[in-house]
This record gives C-alpha cells, structure tokens and sequence, in this order.
C-alpha cells in the first residue's frame, strides 16, 4: 500500500490527510531529532497537509529547524509546525479554570491554530469565583466549540456545559496534589458531569481536543 | 427567575430550551411515577421543545403515559419522549462492537432519534473479526458523526477513528467480566486511543452520546 | 469507670453528653429490635440529652417506638428520635444538586433538627443550570454553615463555596453510574475542590455532616 | 464586572474580602517570580484585607519581598504575607501525629496566625503512645477547633474526636511508605472514622484546613 | 504420598496433624453437604487430631451432623466441630471496635476456643470513646496475644498496640460503607500504623487470626 | 541439592537446564558487576546451556564482558549472552504499535534469537491505520507465533488476534500518558479482549514474552 | 464479504473456520434462547467445523437443544456443544489450586475436550500443601500444555511454570474475599510471577485458556 | 506524664521500656543529625534499653556516631544501635525469594539481632525452583519464627506456610515492576495466601516483621 512510507524506525502515513481528510501528526516524545527530521522531509515531500510534531522540547526544535527551512516552533505549547492551514471560518473558545492549567491551553490553541481554527482564549476563570465565568458568558456563546480545561475536581466544564448549547470538550489536566490523584479525579468527574452531553479526552490533553474541534469542522453537513 | 419552575421535590428548568438550546432531558431513575408525570405536564405546559425522560422501566412508562397523552415509549431505550424533533439534516452511525451492547445502542439512537436526527445503526463489528468492520466502510464514511459503542476492551473506537475525519464520540459499556473492571477498562482504553481525536462520554451513557451529537448539530457555522 | 454501661452486646456510653458535650448516637444497621430498645431505654434512664437512632428502617422503628414512648420517627431520613433539643440559635442551609440526593439531604436535616438547629432547604440546584443556584445565593448567605450535598461530579461544592464566607461541609453521594464509582468521584473531587476551606465528610454522611455541624455550635467563643 | 483585575496571565479577585469575607489567597507553585510580584501589587493596592501566597520556595520568596517591602516569609511553612489579620479572638490547636507531620502543621499554624486565630500547637501525639495525648487533653479542650494532622494510619483524629466536642478538621499527610499510598490511606481513615462529625481536607493541605478554621469564625451567630 | 487422601472432588490432607503440627481445616463455602460429609468422615477416620468446618450455615451444618454424630455448631461463628482440643494454656483477648464487628469476632473466638485456647472477649472499645479501651487496660495485659478486629478506619488496633508488649494480630472488617470500601480502608491503615510490630490478617478472617494465634504456641522456646 | 550453587550472595540453579530444559536467566538489576560476574561464570563452568542476563546497562555490560570472554551485548535491548542456541526451527513476528515499543520489541526479539528463534520485526502498526496492519497479513500469518507489543489503549492485540490461528503473545507497554496508568490500561484491554485465547504477560515484559514463545518449542507432540 | 451472515441481531462469521483456522465460538450470556438457536443452525448449515456456546444455563440450553438434534451440554461448564474435533494429539493438564475453582476448571477442560485436546485434571493442589503437587509432578511433565487455575494468592501457578518446561497457561479466579478482590490479587500475582515465560488470560475464563492451548496446535513446525 | 521528655522538635517515649516492654525505637527519615543526637542522648541518659535508630544513612550515622560513642551502624540495614540486648533464646530464620529482597532482609534481620534474637539467613529460594526451598525445609523447621521476604506475586510465603507451623510473619517487597504495582501485588497476595494463619506487615518492612517477632518473645506463656 503505497499510502505508507517505511523509514525502518517509522511507517510514515503519507496519506492520512487524502484518504482520511486529517492531517498525520507526529507524537515527539521518544524520537531522535534525526528521526523527526527523516519524518517531516517524508511528509513535506510527499502530501501537502499541515505537518505537526507535539511535545517537541526547545533544543530538539531548533535542531529540526535547523534542517527544515519554514517551520514555526511555539515554545510554550511546545508545538513545531510546518504548513499551517488557513482559517477554515471555525471559531473555538479555550477556557482554564487556572493559571496552572496554560502549558495544556498553549497547546490546543495553537494545535488549533495551526490546522485553521480562530481561538478565543479566557483564562483562569474557575469555579470557586463564578462571577469570573459569568462576566464572560457571552464570549463564550460566540464560540463553534468550547474547549475546558481544568484540574484539580474540573467543575468549570460541568458550569461551561450548562451555559452553551454547542460542543464542549472537557480537558483533564494533571494540576493539583493529594487527591487530585495526578488528573484522575478531574477525569472522573467530567465523565460523570450533571450537564448533558459533554464529552471528555485523555488528561493534559490539549492536543486531543484540538483534534476533536477539527473532526467537528469535517461534517458535511 | 421565571426559567425555573419549583414542584418541590424538584426544579424543573423550563427555560432551557430557549435559553441554552437544548432540550430539558428528564433522568428517570430515583423519581416516582407522580413526580415524572407532574414534571413532564410542566415542561408541556411551559415551553415548546421535545420531551425525554430516560431510563423508564416499562410500567412506569405505562403509568405516565396513561395520565399523559401522546407520549411514546421505545422498550429496549427505555426512552419515553413527547414532541420529537423533526429531522434536523444531521446523520449518525451508531456503531456496537457486539450483541451485549444493544442496549446502550438503543439508547443512544433513539435519544437521537428524538431529537431530528438520522441513525443508521452498524451491529456486531467488533474488531477481532476486523473483515465485518472493513466491509461496513462505506456506510461509516456516509455518517456527519459517529457514536462507537464497545466494552471488554473497547478497541473499536481506536480502529473506526483511524477510518472516519468526523466527530467520533466513544461510549465504553460495562460488557465483560473480569479484567473489564464493569467498564473501567473500556472507559480508559477509549481515552488512551492512538487514533487522534476521539472524545468519550461515561460508562454506559448512549444518552450521553446522542446529547453530544446533538450539540454539534448546534454549530452555527 | 462508670460512665459506660455494658449491656453484654454493646457498651452505652451514657456519660458522653456530660463528657464531651456530644449526644451518644446509635448506629441502627446491624443491631436487632431488641438491642436498640434496650440501648434507648438505658440512655433515657441514665442521661438527659438527646437520644437518636440513624438508618433505621420503618418495621424496626415501629417495633422500638411501641416498647418505648415518646420517640419520633422521620422515615425519610430513616432516623428515630426521642428528646429533641430545642433551638440553638444556629441556622443551616442543606443544599442539594439533584433530587437523587433527597434521602441524604434529609438524614443532615432531620439529625441536625433534632439537635435545635434550624435547616432551610435548598434542593435541585445542580451547577449545569447555575442560574438555579445564583437565584438562591441570599437564602444561602443567610445561613450559619452551609451543607452542600452532591453526587456525580460534585461540583456544586465549589460553586457555593465561592458564594459564602461560612463553613462548607461537602457530602459526596452515590448517585451517579459508570465513572461516578460510588461516590468516590465525588468524594475526591470535593476534596480538591478549587474554592479554598471546604471539608468533607464521607460517602452519603448526611448524619455526619450534620454532627459537624452541631460541633460549630460548641464553640465558646 | 470590576471585581476581577486581569493581569492576561492571570484574573485577580481583588473583591473577594468585600464580596465574600474571605480573604484572596495565592498558589505559588507554578507561578514565576514576576508573576507572584503584579499579583501582589495589584492586591495591595486594591483591596485592604491581608495578601497571602503559599508554597513559596526561599529564593522566590527573597525576590518577591526585594520587589514589595512589608512582607513576611515563614520559611518552614514557605508562606509569604503581607498585611495579616490582628487577633480575631478564636483560638485553634495544631495536633501532629509525629514530627515528620511537622511541615503541614507549619503551613497550617502559619496560615491560621495571619488569618488572626491563636494557635497552641501539641506535637508527636501519636496514638501508639496514648498516654502523650491523654496528657494534653486540658489543652485540647482549650481550643475552639482542633487541626489534627497524621499520616500512615491517621488514627489520631477518631482518638481526638472522642476528647473534645469542638469542631475537628483533619489533615491526613503523605507520611509514610508502602501501604500508606502517599497519604491516601491516612485520608480514607480519616473520612471513616468511628468519630462523629469530623471532617477531613486534602492531603498534605495545612493551608485548607486554617481557612476551615478561618469560615468557622465568619459565622454570626 | 499417603498423607493425601484423593476423594475426586477434593483431596484432603489427612496428614497435616502430624507432618505439619496444625490441623487441617475446611472451608465451607462452594461445597456440598454430602463433600463436607465425606471430607469430615475422612478426616475422623484417618487422624486424630481436631475437625474445623469454616462458614458453614445453619442448615448445611444440620445435615453433616445428622450424618456424623458428636459434631458442634456454633452459629454466630457459623463453625463446625470435632474432637476440640484442651487447654492448651495460652490465653488470647479478642478486642473489638463496635458491635458490627462481632460475627468476626464470634469466629476468631471460637475457633481459637476449639483449638484449645482460653479466650477473653472485650467489646466495642472503639477509640472514639478512648476511656472504654482504656478502663480494659488490665485485663487486655493479661492476655498472651490480643486479637484486634475492628472496620472503618480500625484506629482501635495502632492504640492497642501502643498498650501491650504481646503479639498484636489486627483483622480488618467491613464494616463501613462510603470510604470504608468494602473493608480496604481498614485493612491499609492497619498496615501502616504507627504502633511497632503489628500484624494483619485478611479482611473479615477471624479464622485466619484465631490461627496465626494457634502458631504462637507451636513455637517449642 | 547439587543442582544448585550457593554463592552467598545468590543461589544458581546450574541444573535448570536438564532438570527443566529452560534456561537460567539472570535479572540484571539490582546485582553488582562483580555479583554478575560471578554467576555467568559458575553458569559457564557447570552448565551447557546459553545464558542471558537482561536489562543491563552499557557499563555494566562492559565490565561483565571484560572480565569473561565470548559475551555478546545487544544494547537496545540491554541484553547480555554466552552461547546462543542455534536455529531451533520455530519462527517469531514481533509486531509493535508504535515507535516507542521499539525498547520492549528490542528485548523480546533478542532474546528470541538468543534462544535459537528466527525473528521477522514488524514495526509500527498501530491499529489507528489499520491499513498498515493489513498489509503485513501474509508475514503475520508465516510466523508460528506472534508476539504483540502495544502501550496506550493496546487495541493491536485484539486486531492480531482476529487474523491470524497461532499463539498470540500480548505485552502491554507503558507508553502513553494520562489514563494509560503506566502500562496498567494496555494491560486490562489486553487481557478482555474480544479476540479469544490471547494471552497477556507482565507491563513491557518483552523477556516474558520471548520465554513464552520459547516454551511453545518444547512441546513434544 | 461473504463470510458474515447478518442475522439483523448478530453478525455470525461463518468463515472463521476456514479463514483463520479457529472455531467461530458464541458467547451466551445476554442473547435469548431464539438468537442462539439462529446463531447455531446458521453455523450448522453453512460451515464444517466445530461449534461451541459458552456460559449457557440449563433451561436455555435443553431449549437450544430441543431445537437444534445433535447438541451436547455439559453442565458444570455451562457449555453446549455440536460437531465436536476428534483428537488431535495435544495433551493438556488442567491444575487447580483449591475445589472452588472446579467451574473454571470445568469450561476449561470441556471446551478443549470439545476442540481435540486429551485433558488430565489434577485438582486440589495448592501450594500451602506443596507435597500434593510434587507428587503430581510426572503428570504434569506429560502433558503438552499446563494449564494452572487458581483463586486467592494464585500462587501455584509460580510453582508448576518452575517444574515444567512447557507452555503455563495462568488463569486467576474469583475465587477468595476480601483482599482476594474477586480475582483481582490473583490476577496481578500470575502477571508479576518469578516463573520466567508463564502467560496469563482474564480472571475465571477457562474458555479462554482452552482456546489459548488450541492455537498452540495450529503452530506448523 | 514523666515518662515523656518533650524535646521541642519531639516527644521521646523513655518510659516504653519499662511500661509497655518494647523498646522505643527512631524511625530516622525526616530528622537532621542533630535531632536524631538529642534523642539518642535521652534515651541512653535515661532509661536503660536497646536504642535503635531505623533507615538512617552513612553520613547521618557517621554523624551521630561522632557525638555519642558506643553506637554500631549496620550499613546494608541502615540501622544505627546503642546497647544490643543478649540472647534471648529465640531463633528466627529470614527467608528471602530473590538477591533484590536483600536490603529488607538485612534490615529484619539487624533489628532482630539487637534485640537479642538468633537469626539464621536463607536467602534466594523463591517458588519458580521449588527444589531450593525444600533443600532447607530442615532449617525452616528448626526456627521459633519465620519471617519471609518476597516482592513480585509474593508466593513464597504461601510454601514456607505449608511447610512450618510456627508463625510465619510475611513481608512484600517493592521489588518487580509493571503489575507488581510497587509492592501492592505482594501484599495482597500475601494477605490472601491460602496457607492459614499467616500474618503480613507493610511493604518493604523489615522491621516491622522483626518487632513483630520480638513481640512473641514477650509471652510469658
């Protein structure tokens, strides 16, 4: 299947973005800056979708900067990006319950960013001062999807949920200590959320949720 | 504040559906007979959008429906609704990898049902006969969202989102014995999935599901 | 050391009111008709404060209150009484999410009734319609404490403990499926709750909330 | 609403000691030195209640103090204030289990003391030598709220329960190893205690437990 | 190896009397009441030491001593015996928390009564009400080995410990509910008690400490 | 017993090999290089059979090797051996998900080899492209036996399973962040999935696996 | 594709047989007499091999047979079977540790019986009597494949994977309480044994374990 | 109370000896150099047993051994001792399953020879060869008490149950990885052993099981 470029350390999906309309991203963790390099020339020569490469530490960027004219690197999003698209009209709201929650929101805005989306970022409005959430309401409703992020017990998406009647995707993070359990009671507790329909992705996640904004803007209809 | 409507034993929020866009969805269990039957006469007198009251056994049903006309009662959902939605123009596969997960099935495609929009429900594709979900492409690709549907260890979300761009919406069931930890295993294979932008909803909840469908159905651009 | 009684089945510590200013409370589950008859009897002979009875079930109620005068049984709460305390000049607010709370909500009520507090009910004010709470934020703040009763995701906790300067005592309950893990999830994120101050007590405690509640009062200064 | 200063990092409650009686408290952790700075600024300058920062390592806190005068750093509690309360009138003891509880207990006592509250502090307790706590129970009945702080078992809060009828917050800590669980057992025990009405606040969190203490003096009766 | 004895269904260890010094026994759970029958009618044929039938009901206990006469049943400990054995001259004290606790204790009772042992039960001196454990000081001293069998979060066994220079064999009971889970909580903080040179045996096994008891007097020093 | 060598430190069991017909194999960690040294060379002297030390670092590796001559170390795999067997006929696929099972592929592959097993390595298949797993049918279906080797939600091994009639070996990794839980999750999906008779070895056992897979070789029939 | 047949319910692979070389094998539970008796004479009518229903109980299964001449049930392994595999000269040894783990061991020795294996039970082996297990040992070193079925501490497996040097196949069960977690200790203890190469299927499937030992024979070399 | 000297940093039971007949024993973590002097220095100044001081390091231990003469430091067990008691008579052997449960061994078996006891060492003899265990059943049997130490499934405990009727105190180690879960696999598995009357302490707690040991000596029976 020649969709598939075989590098020996890594099959290479060159045809995600033309056979499934997603664009292949590349997870950094554990790769040689070598091997990052070796990927992004594959998918540059060989599609014309947006290349991403996440958790992608400063030296390492450099490195693959170095080798491959025209890449953008966002340091706190830790996000190294070649090809961005260009805005496809879908407007997201990035909301953090804290101060502590931004290197996640760094990452879904510009994971977002990168692959067209305009992003509305409102920062540290969390729950225990709900006046805070409320005064921007309507900054919210403005939104095609609404993107929570939030450690700790993650109430704001339970809140978010009952004030939007689009998407909201519920972002876990890993902020908190004792019974925080490192994010999981945060993901417990959006998954059991007492406003309807919110849907949930893996902790500090912000790149999973960018993605899943972007399947929104894939629908047809 | 006009929107709530105190019965006492509970507030009913009449205003949601003019206000947040979504429909006020009744949780059935814990609630007697009367008190369904006295929330659901207020949402009817109150405001114009569809009724859902979930996870009615049948002779509860059989009771608010005799004090209620035109209600309709889906059995195997345990879905009892008032004024469904018209078509909305918006289609969803739901997509079970076996048997025992009908029930979550019906669920999830008759709550969509009842709010506007389409399902065309793909059965018993589970992925270690990986041929029967190939064969069944085509009608994945046909969908604007998909709601996958899979206990034990829940590996058809990570396989169907690989296949679709769209929104892919994993609801892990509590199907298996053993090491399926009632649907623990599922719920945290869905949320760890190498495919790139699925997002999950608790244990069991086809409702949960459909609601986020119904939310993407909300997206003004 | 004479403050304890030894029926045989159980040591009555009818000493504690005098001693440490608490009411002895007995424990119902577990012990037959007889034995909470002959633990009753003894206290009302051997001590002059309040007398309650938790978790007790209709048919045992009945069964005590015939071989003893006087008692009072609240078959909500599950809780018999005899001596009531008369008002203390302490006003609390039990605060519910949804109505699957009530049976909790009533044992805090009714213990903390018994005990001469005063209790407003505030029930069904679940944050995924935060405009019920906000609605209810004056009722709220004129209380001396304020018990906050919630399942699933809990997040009712924080919102309120944000709204008011008085002790929050949160009390995680069962309700809830899947993820919400009996109560547990709730539990660990009401102890990691962003607002800062609140406590906690455990899974279904309303009787435990309550007797926090009733040790405010004891403070002297 | 002009309650909240956004400093763009950060949304500052500058009206939370008028609005709600609490005072605003800062998080260190994850905070960076001139961060910490435009925060404390702005509260000094737009509120007149006390300003405290906690989790502050030394050299944060000798930056911050070089940048704003007046403040205070305890370093055992590593909390930095400014403006702290004069004596309030309410008086609280700090009950450690063992001396490695010793720097929840700074943290707890430090808090508390800048917040106005007396503090008696009754340390290495624990009940396998009951006779240490026995011996200070005139002490312990002295105070109007009892902290009790223990890791591995946690057992010292029932034991203390039992001795006084004031209000008891407890604090487990992350002491100890193996079945310990980093403080997770301590926390179980505590929210199960055969004691009534204690309540219990997140792991190692001295910090939460004063602000308990601190609610508790806001009620007027 | 003629000291298995195959009855198809089970092979029982007619030689463990006298290779190993300990009796064999049964346990009762998931066997019928003709395989008890024949089990203990192997054993009274083929050894001489004494028969222990565990968790065995009422009725089941009815049929095998209707077919095996000189049996005993003890119900509360839901024990069956033959040939107990005589005192042995140790003497064990059997300590319990609170009145829930007293099926456990019932079994490790008689148990250690049917392998020779003189038992001492103290009931219900939990450490909520330290005055009633340590009214009992005496006579927990007198004993060789106490037995502390206590739910919730089992503080009774870290004060215990601190009392007595004997053995000290904690047993976990499930007794709780909410954070108790299920006995779990009991049985870590009983592993970590601050109390040196305790130990623990299964949740709710009066059998196994009634054992590990028995073994202290195997020791020939 | 002679088949057993008592160094002190450690016994080896130099009889393994004819008594078992497996071979002894030496965990690296936590022994000294001279402790290594020491049983490799009572390994050479009194048995025949090969002798693999696993997880060992480069410099210990280095040690080890200069003080015995005809080591081999294989250093991604962190693997040491004497005396390999020969191609004993039987024919291994080691298939991983991702780029990052490359460490736990590199241990079960080497040791296979060490064992006389030939290997075919198919990289990178993870199921979120299940096309690329498609491809590689006919080189799955050559092998006699197929190991699986897969972190985050682990799904390959259920899509393996499904295709192919031999011996599938799964190893789950801890690759993956969040609700991966350290391999934890890859490890319960595995062992409920929906493929029948797969088995499961230890968190990025690749060792285990290999062993596995060599113990097929010894069936007689 | 050709190989499915939808039977609107189900989706019955009737090619397994031939395509993968396994036997389609139907999961009961949760399907209703009617749906197996489709299932089964569809299998009947369009493929050759083997057919097996597991977890069936009796009143189903005498239905299923009423229905459907031929079948086979075995009632304490809840299976029903047709066309049985005649011997295939694979020799299995199911070991369990106690005679609770008769029902698994049941399924387990009838499924393989149903598929060709010769079985050899060996029952009642635990290891706290480890001289009933050696005396086992020429048995066990007959058999092709071991499979080790145990409940509590699952400790016999470890044992038996040291005595051959065949395939150990390790099912934990459910069997035990308290800690015993319903086969969860178990299950953890077979995965971390120090008996190098065992494999581990999920808690209490012996159809699991059968199934594992029949892709052994399919293995060509 | 005189039997405690309150040092300021900690409260120094040195009346233990003479009123409970343990020794007071320093848990060393946590303390500076110089507080682990002033204790030792009270306890030697005024009371006249064995002073141990547990998981201290070499340079603290050369520390505090330079301030007071006469201290013996163990360093494989990390303990520091002043005025090792005689022999006492009591024989215990320490068995360990693996050469990495060696630091935990040395541990139990430095505090039980400072506090007067013989013990004979029998190391590496985990399950995996059963063979190298039975070689020392003669040695097993010959000891008061036997203290086992195995990490990984822990299983050892469960044979050596079997083979002596002594009492056997178990003890899990941390050692393993992936399932092993830090320690937690072994002690539930150890608290589930199928061999009766065991008794388990916590994880990696060497001296646990030697003051449990110690605590058998002080039957006067």
């Amino acid at each position: 299947m020649d969709e598939t470029l075989d590098l020996g350390f890594a099959r290479v999906d060159i045809g995600r973005q033309s056979r499934q309309g997603l664009p292949e991203i590349v997870y950094g963790p554990g790769k040689q800056d070598a091997e990052i390099t070796a990927i992004v020339t594959a998918l540059i020569a060989r599609n014309s979708g947006p290349i991403l490469v996440t958790r992608v530490e400063a030296t390492t960027a450099a490195a693959v900067r170095a080798a491959i004219p025209g890449g953008h690197y966002n340091a706190p999003a830790r996000l190294l990006t070649w090809r961005k698209i260009g805005d496809i009209g879908h407007h997201i709201a990035v909301v953090t319950a804290g101060t502590s929650d931004g290197p996640v929101a760094a990452e879904a805005s510009a994971v977002a960013t990168a692959l067209g989306m305009r992003v509305t970022e409102i920062r540290d409005v969390g729950v225990a001062g709900i006046h805070r959430l409320l005064a921007e309401t309507d900054r919210l409703r403005d939104a095609d999807t609404v993107i929570v992020i939030a450690g700790m017990e993650g109430a704001l998406a339970s809140v978010v949920g009952g004030l939007v009647e689009v998407p909201v995707i519920a972002v876990p993070t890993s902020v908190g200590y004792g019974a925080a359990l490192e994010g999981v009671t945060a993901l417990l507790a959006m998954l059991t959320s007492c406003a309807a329909g919110l849907t949930v992705v893996n902790i500090d996640s912000g790149f999973g949720a960018a993605l899943a904004a972007y399947r929104l803007t894939r629908v047809s209809s």
